[in-house]
């Protein structure tokens, strides 16, 4: 990709991104995963292929627009929570690369990567580029990233670090159709179950290098408000 | 204390609270913090007295009115940040004290405890039951229960995590007069130098045992991320 074409769709990423847990950092991070992961994807393909058609199997200007767009439509979901960040976002993505004069073939690839990076989708990423997306940007739930972005999100959302039962033990769990969640019951609903979620081994390999450190906290910090709250 | 008596206290206190850093569990836990650090304190100073004179030297109503009430001011200085909370709230609790039929003796005891609270005062506390408090609060920045509450703060006021220097590494300090403040300058700058600002030995035990998990915390994050942005 063109320097001023990634600085052109930057840009415009940068316009629409607001909030701090998926602020540009965000975006940044989801990128350099993907572009890391891309790197093992290709070495693995390149090992078990014929080297007279050694090409590269993952387009990574569509892997780098969709990394850079996917979060575009976060603003018209928190206006709005009944609109879905992907498909927006993603329909806003293509519209843009369109007007950058992307062809509609590669606009479109971009698309639905992006409309396919949601964790809470029924629709699952097929291509290599879309998979890697869903991949980096689960990465972002992992580890002590995955714990300090769910604690910067409830503080936007005004929801607490916890909630106490009749018996001041943390719930953990959020019943069905209660709509309380607090940083506990976001970690035993999405943070605790992510790491069987990647399409690609490079993901699982980082993910799993961070579990620990992940369940560490949220096993500390039990210990440290269970403590306080005496025998 | 009556329960009559908490119960006004309490209530006067829930509707002065509303942000989820310094929310209602976190008065609770100062409380239980204090009346655990009093019971400590209480044992020490009945062992080195005479069994004839053995009479608790805390007061017990101020401490528990004083934890209760503490962060009362919270809002007016969130709407006018030239507002200290402390002063603020220090007044507010004098005047509903004394709406409750406090002596002015006592509900200005709670109130020197209330003005003397904060970690970045000129004034320090006095009597036992104001150290007693301005402990069982530094204790909330202590250990990842500090790092957690941190986060869900930096939500709140949209900080960022990190903000990144030139070179892509995580700025750490925060530059004098400079307004850009994130989770890694706050650790820096708060967190970390907390361990050695307490009073009470059993508020320095508890944060001491404490103080690993945070450090770990702090150091795997950043290598988390700077992981992430590679070589």
């Amino acid at each position: 990709m063109m320097d001023t074409e990634y600085t052109a769709i930057e840009a415009y990423m940068t316009e629409k991104m607001q909030d701090s847990a998926h602020d540009k950092h965000h975006v940044y991070r989801v990128l350099n995963a993907a572009l890391d992961i891309a790197r093992y994807e290709d070495d693995k393909s390149t090992n078990t292929k014929d080297t007279d058609t050694d090409i590269s199997t993952i387009d990574i200007d569509v892997l780098t627009a969709a990394c850079l767009l996917h979060d575009i439509g976060r603003e018209a979901q928190f206006a709005n929570p009944t609109l879905c960040h992907a498909q927006v976002g993603s329909t806003m993505a293509y519209d843009f690369l369109i007007s950058r004069n992307w062809t509609p073939t590669k606009a479109q690839h971009v698309k639905d990567c992006i409309s396919t990076h949601r964790f809470r989708s029924n629709a699952p990423p097929t291509s290599i580029e879309a998979k890697i997306l869903f991949d980096a940007d689960k990465l972002e739930v992992t580890g002590l990233i995955g714990i300090a972005r769910t604690l910067i999100y409830q503080g936007i959302v005004t929801h607490p670090l916890y909630i106490m039962d009749a018996d001041n033990k943390i719930i953990t769990h959020k019943a069905k159709g209660d709509g309380n969640s607090s940083f506990f019951t976001e970690y035993n609903f999405k943070l605790k179950n992510i790491y069987d979620t990647f399409y690609t081994t490079r993901a699982k390999a980082i993910a799993k290098k961070r579990q620990q450190a992940a369940v560490d906290f949220y096993d500390r910090l039990h210990d440290e408000i269970t403590q306080n709250y005496g025998p």
